[in-house]
This record gives C-alpha cells, structure tokens and sequence, in this order.
C-alpha cells in the first residue's frame, strides 16, 4: 500500500520547491473530436484548419481550454488530490498555441502557504506552468487551494501570500504569432459582432441549455488524466454522489456563450475565477457573460474582451444575494481576456 | 440579448437565397473513433485504410453519414432552429469521398416556400450543398421544414413547391473516382453477399438491437455542431424529454443494417425519408431493410442496391397502419442508394 | 433473414480450420483519445510521444489492451455469438508494439474441441493471432468458449484438448525492437518504484474507485466492434440488464493500477485470465494486484513482473471463498506480464 500516492497533505509543501507533475500527453485531433462530442463548442478557429491559416496559423490549433485541461489534469495528483476546496485562479496567460501532436507537460511552483486558524488545513499558492515537446511555455496560471493536514501535529509554515494581480494587464498578454484577424470571415464564424460592437457593462445571455449526464463529466474528466476520486466514484461522498470536475463546467458555459460571442475566437488570459457551488448530472447548466473590459492589441485586426462568464442552473445575469454569496443556482464565475476581430 | 441568434422564421426566408452556413469543420480520425463508439458501423471501406486501398481508394473515407451529419449540423441555427417539424429529405447525392484531414462547410438555396393555411407557419424546401477545402462538392440533398412565423402579420411569399424526383435515378449517381470492387474481399468484409444475391422486394431482419442513453445521443450531435436545444435541454420540453436527434437513428440504423447487408459498402444517393415518430433515451432501436430497386453502375465491379431502411421499437417489416400513418413503433422510414460488389 | 449471421454453434467448428475474422481495422489517434476518456489510463509511454522515444520506439504505442481489444473485437461474430460464457485466456504474447496509422485484422485457428456430457453445448479453444498491414503479429492468445449446439443431433467431435501453458515463460515475451529503459524517467512517469522495489508476494491496493455508467461500457465495446448484442440491447436479458463486456473491466482495472504501477508500462504476456462474476453499469470497480513472479530481459534496463490483477466491487484481496469458488464480488482475475524499469 506505500505504493499508492496517498497525495500530498499541507505539511508536504515548501515556499519555493518546484514539482514536475507527471504523464505527459500528446494531443491530436483524437482530442479535438472528443471536445467537440462533449461540448458544443463551435468557434471557427479551433474547429478549421481553413479558418485558421486564413487568420495567420499554421493550422488549427487545439480549443485554449483543451489546453488548460490538459496541463491542470497534470497537477491534480500533487496539488489537489487531498484538495479541501479549489479556491481561485489567477494571474493566467496562454503563452503559444497548442496544435495536433504536441506533447505537453506541467510544473507547479509554491508561491505561497497559510495554515488556516484552525490548524487542519491550509492553502496553497502555487503557480502552474504547461510546457510543449520544444520546452515552449504554452500556458500559466496561479491557483490556490485548500489542502488538509496529514499530520495535524506538523508545524505550520511562515505564512507567505502572493501579490495577485486582479486582472492580467493587456499588456502582458500573449498573442500567437502571425495571428491576424484583418481577412476574417464574420460570416463562416457564424456572427457578424466586432470588438467595436461590444461595450463595457453589456450583458448577454447566451440562451442555451446542456442538461449533464455522468458518463460525460466522466469522459472529460478522464481525457485529462484528472484522477480525483470524488468524480468518478459514487461510493466515495455519504450522498452517493459524484462532484463533477469544475473545468467540465468551465468548457461547457465557454461552448455555450458561442451563442452571442461567436468571434470570442480565443482566450489569451485568465484573470480569476470561482466554482461558485458544486455541479451534479442532472444540472441544466446555462451560461450569461458581461463585458466587464475591452483592449486593443498589437496584431492586425485583433481586439481584446475582458469578459464574466457566469454559468447557472438559474436565471441570467443573477449572481450573488444581499449577502455578498453566490446565489445557490450559480455554478461558475470565471473573468477572462479573449481575442475578437476589431 | 440582441446578439444571440434566435434563429431565423418562416417569413425571413426568400426564394433563391443562398445562404452560406457557419463554422466551418476540419475532420480527422478522431472523428472516425467516435462515430465508430457510438455506432456498431464496421463497414470495411470505412474501417481499414488498406481495406479501401484495395477497392482503389487512396485511403479510407470517413463513413458517409459523418459527411451528412457533419454537414447538415452547419444548417441547424439557419434552417431548423424555429422548425416544428422535419418533413423531408430528396434529391440527396453523395459526390466526393471526405478523407481524413478535410474541412467541410455547407450552404443552402432556398428552393420553395409555402404558408400554411393556418397563417402560423409554413414550409421551407432548401437544397444544401457541403463543399470540402478545394470547393468540391462532396453531398447536396433537398430538405424540407415546417417553420413557424415569428410575425403573423407578416405577408405570405408566393407559393412555390419544387418538382423533385421520388427517386435518384441512377445515371445521376456519382461514384468515386477510381472505385473498382473486381478485387474485393468478401471474408474480410464480413459476408458472402453480393449484389446478384439480392432480389427486388427481398426483407432483411437486421436481428441487432441498441438502447439508447442521453450521453449518446447528445455526445453525436454535439459532434456535428449541431445545436437544436430540444435535443440537450431537460427542461426545454414540458414532459422533461430530451428529443433525439433524427440522424442518430439514421445512424444507428444503418451501423445495424451491416448484419445481411455488410457489402452495401458506402452510400450514394438518398432518394427520401421520413422520422416517423420521435426518439427517446431508453428506446431500443432495431432495424430491418426492403430492397426496392437494383442497378448497375459504370464502374468496374460495382453495382447499385435501392434500400428502404426501416429503424422501429418494434417487431420488424411492419411500417403502417391501415390509415396509411406510420405505425408508433416506426422510428425512421429512409430510402437510398447504396453501393455493393457484383 | 438468411442473409444475417447466426453465429456460428459448436457443431460448425472443425478442429485445425482457421477462420479469418472480418473487418480490418485502421487505428489513429482518435482511439488513443477514446481511451484515455473511457478508462483513466495514464502509462506515460502509451500518453506521451516525448516518452516513447526517450524509451526507443519510434512514437508511443496504442495501449496494448486497444490492441487487445481491436484483435479481440473480430473474433466475437465467429467465435462467440453464441457463447455461454467466456471460459479463459491463456498464452498471450503482445508481439509487436501498434501505432497510430496500423490496420489490424484476426484470425484464428480451432485448436480443441470437447462436447459437454449433456449434449447440449461444447467448448471451443482457438488461437487467434492478429496481424498488422505488413502482415506482422502484433498479438496471440488462446481462448476458450463454451458455445450452444444449434443441432442437438449433430454428432460430437473427438475430444481433443490443448496443453496449455500454466505461464507463459519469461523467455517466449517478445519486446518491442529498440526497448530501453535506462533513461526512463521516473519523475515524468509519476512513481520511483523500480522492478527491483517490487517482491513475490507483494499485494497492493490500487485504492480508487471508478462507477460504470451504461453509455460508457457502450462505447468501449462499439469502439472495438464488438457485436455480441448482450452487451447493448436491455430487451435481450430476461431481467433487462445489459451485461458489461468483459475487456471493459480488464481495462478499468488496469488503468486503476497505475496508482501504485505507474512504471508496469507494457503488456507482454497473458498467462490466464477469468471473469469472475457479471459486471453491470452501477457497479463500482477497484482493484488489486499482488506480484506473482519476477524475471530478467534482455533489453536494457527493462525487467519483467507477473501480476495477479483482480478487479472487484468489494475489499481487496478478498478473492476465493472456503469453496475455492470466486466470491460474489471479485468480476475478474488476470494474470498478465508487464515490463517495468529496473
């Protein structure tokens, strides 16, 4: 039984170390085709090797949030598998993109630790780096957790918090190279809304509705080599339930803010998010955006969209009550940059 | 809220409009594995690329009805998002072989129109054609809807219901360049059958039965982009019913029919269709064929078979009642051209 | 109705004929990815390009159960259709590593009969080999079947019945050309446990837990075109249950032991195997190994350990009851060879 990875506990980690999460993964159009079987996913770019080399890429690369997936699955069995709570995420850039046949592996730096007041738990910060078959960084992002003691009779740690930027500047955002969006086919893409027709404080609701189903969540959860049992074991919670991994949430209200956002052609930036409340099959889940900030970008054509994406088993555009909380039928509050033609 | 598509209505149609469908779609193996998960489809030619070499293909196509799929999906959010009901397919020819690596978009004409008496609605008769990424046509196929009215008081269009032929004939079917079935191999193919073997009026038991699950059917038609809400929202319908998707029984059915008909090796030509009754998760689709017609064709040992291919719930070669209505049980009713070895 | 296929019954088989199973197969990443979603599969050198030849293969190999289950997935509509139960496995070899682009068929040879002494059915031992398309043998392994007679009159063969190894020898696996593990990194593989931390005797429990969902198991079983209708059709079982395909529980439970196997990175021999009791969608599979012998190869820094891998829905190493009959939670007992770092 040594054998097993029990996970590491609070105790585990150092300010500074830096893990290799194990198993990397080549990606081809294998995973293409089960993200597009899982999720209504339709925006051009990731879905036409056509609509990608006539917006400057080599090819059509692999949906920013295959990506995502793919090197956060990675750091599940040393970050989160005794995870009491996924906290946050920010600080977050897709840096290259990712095409068929890459192969991708992960890293994780401790940047932070605070041992909770009641000295079972504590959080960690640690900042997350995917990198490709060429040592490419291809995404980062810092997430923090709370993770359980082991041995409750541990020290605890000097307590370091990282200064987290609220928002990832436009500045620091990477733009894929030779990405250009002046000869882009609004009507291919499926919506004729520029950047410019797109302002701060809009409200969309995206309309659709994708009731889950376990095999799924499960599906997903697995293609990104996510190991956490709490998914895929209904012997594993007293109410004989299965959590359902909070990334499928994330693709499926991207998927279906399409409706409304068709030219939302990419995510280059994470700036934070929540997993408001736990997602169970049988969950309609509906999704509503706000624009919450707009840029311009160096490359041709290119705009940026700071954007709330809100996924909800409720009403559009409800998200917290008088208390401060998240509404009970909100599943997600994730803010991100995404590139539009302008 | 503007920016969403809430789909187009009867009177936003006129005739002679060619409209050019969205999201364009590049198509891989990935694409092959997941319909062969989710259908028993083990034709050969669509199976082994050395299979396909053999009858003078340069690899294995994908099987045809991911060309369909994948090319009516793209008419969904213009054609059928407001439809009440699908009422019928003519005229369907398959002109290309999609191979690997290809990207398909489709566009539609708007061939007829129609008001009910009712005023609430009318029909729509387009015929769509999906192009691969050297514009060569690879399918086209008439269709027609009953779409509701979005404004009542909008004026009828003139009443103009296209002549279509009840059946393709079949000097007008297109067969890929180079096919030759002199050298197929029959024990690889899974049966002795050959074209000869078959008699006008002949009924097939296909035996095989499937039941269906919600992730399935909703993993397919996500597949291929397609986004009618009533087939994924739970709550969409007042009976909580998620409709399913018609090509997943059309599918389903013809990956059955490979048992007595496993050298009807790639479809040509889709002479009509009806989907007789709805579908439902938890339904067990079994399948059974008549033959209707034979034919020879100008390539080398290749001949043609007309196929009525019946999916029902029920006991097979029963189809309707004495009041000329499809019997309940009857789930699908397609008439098409398929080809086989002499 | 002639024109489908009963299956064949155990007085249709004739000791030596060989049957070349039907529909070859061509394999790519999109199998790859399929698997990784249905089974939480995480051996680095079937996961990762970069892996595989850094351990001297040219790309990373399909996981061999893919190739297991393709070679397997043919002979069901010849062999056992009309099986009662699935009897054993014995001297498998995986004799050559299958990559994406591969086609793959079957055949097998009759290599013993014994009718049962009530008339009424037989058992069956063929050999099946598969084979890639330069006609290399990629797999072999014996497997015997209970099968129905169709004709009661039929007279009985003799009886002849093979000698089958207990084990297959350390010496018969045949490794991959150019398998070297010297540079194996363990870090990126995600466990440090070497051949030589491994003992006879040894039990470990694989710890998590994954629920079978009905549409999952579907989708495996079609994947490799396996037709037996047992496993898809809820009216063909008086008690309206569709019975899990065995391989679907071979496949979860390797994949569970990755937690405590990581570096048990291939395959090679099949010694035995049973499937103990009937698996069903609801059912929650774990697993357990225990170390069965250990053996030297010739290939650089690669060792070799036989495991007991028993798939159960209760506690571990509860396997037999005082009766020596399976207890009623244990659904499988492989006994299999795997290559692992030294």
């Amino acid at each position: 039984m040594a054998k097993t990875n029990p996970g590491r506990f609070f105790e585990d980690y150092r300010l500074g170390e830096v893990i290799a999460h194990a198993v990397p993964r080549t990606v081809s159009g294998g995973e293409r085709a089960l993200y597009h079987a899982l999720y209504p996913a339709r925006h051009a770019l990731a879905s036409s090797d056509e609509f990608a080399r006539a917006c400057g890429l080599p090819v059509s690369p692999m949906d920013d949030l295959i990506t995502f997936h793919t090197v956060f699955g990675k750091t599940v069995p040393d970050i989160s598998l005794n995870a009491v709570a996924n906290l946050g995420y920010a600080e977050g850039r897709f840096l290259a993109p990712v095409y068929p046949g890459d192969t991708l592996r992960s890293e994780s730096e401790v940047i932070g630790l605070k041992q909770n007041s009641n000295g079972k738990s504590g959080v960690v910060y640690v900042r997350t780096t995917g990198r490709n078959q060429d040592n490419q960084s291809v995404l980062e992002y810092v997430r923090w957790v709370m993770v359980r003691k082991g041995n409750l009779d541990a020290p605890a740690p000097d307590t370091t918090i990282p200064e987290l930027a609220d928002v990832v500047s436009p500045d620091d955002l990477v733009l894929p190279e030779g990405l250009d969006f002046t000869g882009y086919d609004f009507a291919l893409a499926g919506e004729p809304h520029r950047w410019g027709d797109y302002t701060v404080g809009e409200r969309i609701d995206h309309v659709d509705g994708v009731t889950i189903e376990e095999a799924e969540h499960m599906l997903a959860t697995r293609l990104w080599q996510n190991t956490a049992k709490v998914h895929f074991d209904a012997t594993f919670r007293p109410d004989g339930r299965r959590l359902i991994y909070g990334g499928h949430v994330i693709s499926m209200a991207r998927a279906l803010s399409f409706n409304g956002l068709a030219n939302a052609s990419m995510i280059v930036g994470l700036n934070g998010g929540a997993h408001a409340n736990p997602c169970f099959a049988g969950d309609t889940i509906k999704a509503w955006t706000e624009v919450l900030g707009k840029a311009e970008t160096s490359a041709p054509g290119v705009g940026a969209l700071r954007l709330r994406l809100v996924a909800t088993k409720g009403a559009p555009f409800e998200l917290k009550g008088e208390d401060g909380k998240y509404l009970p039928d909100v599943l997600l509050d994730l803010d991100y940059w995404a590139l539009v033609p302008v």
